[in-house]
């Protein structure tokens, strides 16, 4: 069942003429130029952030220009401050200065951030060029990275400006991660271990046996990051624009995202994964307070996101948030939400996750006085 | 054949799920509200410019309170310049602000500018909300308002940022262009003129002995409107992204766009539609010279739009223009150009328009200079 040696995988995002694959693997990014050459493009451009610059920069440019492509790079500083509509401006006049055509390509060289800025730029100029993804932090390998979904912030909230664009390749190289902080990575790890709490039980327990290996790399890596990516591509097969389905991939979102926005996006007391790691703690937490689901099953996941060093509950976070109304607040105040009425993604147990619309704001606001009392 | 009275007409754009209808007639504009309420919005953002804001603006706000929606208006200053990143920007904010989600509506209401912009806007706010279309000039009414292509400029070129979206109605009301001024309805006719010379040559000959009725309104108006959009929604539907036959609609802009570059966008001396005309009988010129079309149908086409008041040479612009290097240099900048190649609509005669990518630099070279010289 699990192999010896790391292997490549490949998963298919199946979107008819907007179809793409994911590769998985090592090394992926000393293939980059060989696998945007047989693309078609000319001219790519890359972009990517000062840290991830220093990485793998030259890797990428290495093979861009062993495979006769014509590279120019752009980067911008590291961190979310860079998702804004300023530095979004500053990438697309590069893009359109390097003479990027629509035949060609941007390369998204980083994490998240970068991702979900180039892919948007991308989108925008000269109406849509190509992007190609390589995601080099777990979180942009196992959720940004795929499902089209860019964009940048507004001063009024996350993500509030974007487009949704479909990346014409992923090129997920399990190697990059390797140079990633501890903390990055296990933020990132608790996007993996949604996708076995949304449908897939049997992944989840795999993750409880498992996770040491995910976390030192090798087979059982590859494997949590292909099965990550097979559980999201199968998502917006279904539902690309979010109408319906992909509402589950917010589990732990609508907390998580209110937590974030608690500590005004500041990465030191709060980074996304742990927000959304606390937020699915907290929706468990609701489903079993609500008799949706059993304390068991809440009690075996804070068990797992906590036995990988992840925060589940709002107390822990450094400085503390606010009151139940300030997170509700926050909570009104999503993209996602329709005339009003707040969504919430809840569970009947491991693997047994689905949307509710049903929720009362006086429910919610007694659930997080006692998550927070 | 012609009625006696203006009825409303209906053009149906077939875009799988994203089509929708062009109505045309008098009074569409106080319809927009209940129009606009039967496609289910609550929140209507309308953008609009200080010029159209002072003539449309009230019609416009007291249809849609008349059907109980609740809207919010953006103002911006009217011309060109209002098509920028930092407009946008503006733009984009202020429907955020107005709280515009998934289910409600943008209302562009205004010419080209304040459709593209509008258009661009609604694409990105929450990665895309819908957009109405209530174009008031002629232009707008019969090209830009239709196809779904948005955008803005960048300091590097004309509309290089943007997206296609399409609109979920667009409200063309023959009466609000009573109020254009005549050179501008006069450069909308351009455009219309354009659909008889790519495929339609009995719409041309029908143009040449009515437009006298399209100019001062009536059912030929409504006529002319609906029959340009007629044959723009067929190309359209044909061909969504501009991967091949909507180049067509490019007649006389390739030549026009040069022009209008070299006059720097200065809307005194040329405007859209001015340099679209002589691009049109350049592009007949060309065609004749290049010995594929007759010099008579290439004559034809000058006697009409000169008989209407519009420009035919670049000769007749005030102040001039520079050299055919130079205009060359402009087309060789332009974002339908595939590695290099430049791309011309040539003709065979009236109605017979192609895309033409065999020209070389050292035809254009020698054709512009003999426009110029």
């Amino acid at each position: 069942m699990t192999p010896d040696v790391a292997q490549d995988e490949r998963v298919r995002v199946d979107l008819s003429d907007r179809s793409y694959d994911i590769l998985i693997g090592g090394g992926l990014l000393a293939e980059a130029g060989a696998r945007i050459a047989a693309l078609g493009a000319h001219t790519v451009g890359v972009v990517t952030d000062e840290n991830v610059a220093n990485l793998h920069l030259q890797t990428a440019l290495g093979s861009l220009n062993a495979a006769g492509l014509k590279a120019e790079t752009i980067v911008v500083p590291a961190g979310e401050t860079s998702k804004s509509w300023e530095v979004l401006g500053r990438v697309v006049d590069g893009l359109i200065a390097a003479r990027v055509e629509r035949g060609d390509v941007v390369l998204a060289l980083g994490g998240g951030v970068i991702g979900d800025l180039a892919g948007f730029a991308a989108a925008i100029v000269r109406r849509g060029v190509r992007i190609v993804q390589a995601p080099t932090s777990l979180l942009a390998q196992v959720d940004s990275s795929v499902g089209g979904k860019t964009g940048v912030n507004s001063p009024r909230g996350k993500n509030l400006i974007g487009a949704f664009h479909q990346p014409s390749l992923v090129l997920a190289d399990a190697g990059a991660l390797d140079t990633l902080p501890a903390r990055e990575f296990r933020a990132g790890y608790a996007e993996v271990v949604k996708y076995g709490l949304i449908d897939d039980p049997a992944f989840f327990g795999w993750l409880e046996a498992n996770h040491a290996g995910v976390f030192a790399g090798g087979p059982e890596r590859t494997r949590a990051i292909a099965t990550s990516c097979r559980a999201k591509a199968a998502v917006v097969a279904r539902d690309e624009h979010e109408h319906g389905d992909r509402a589950l991939l917010n589990l732990g979102h609508t907390f998580g995202h209110a937590l974030e926005a608690e500590v005004a996006y500041d990465g030191e007391r709060l980074v996304h994964g742990e927000g959304v790691a606390i937020g699915m703690a907290m929706a468990f937490r609701f489903s079993a307070s609500l008799g949706l689901c059993s304390l068991a099953d809440a009690a075996r996941v804070t068990a797992h996101l906590a036995a990988v060093g992840l925060p589940v509950s709002p107390r822990k976070i450094p400085g503390g948030v606010g009151g139940a109304e300030a997170l509700l607040a926050h909570m009104r105040q999503d993209k996602k939400v329709e005339r009003g009425r707040l969504t919430f993604i809840l569970a009947r147990g491991i693997g047994k996750s689905f949307v509710s619309r049903d929720i009362s704001e006086d429910q919610a606001l007694a659930f997080l006085e006692s998550e927070l009392g």
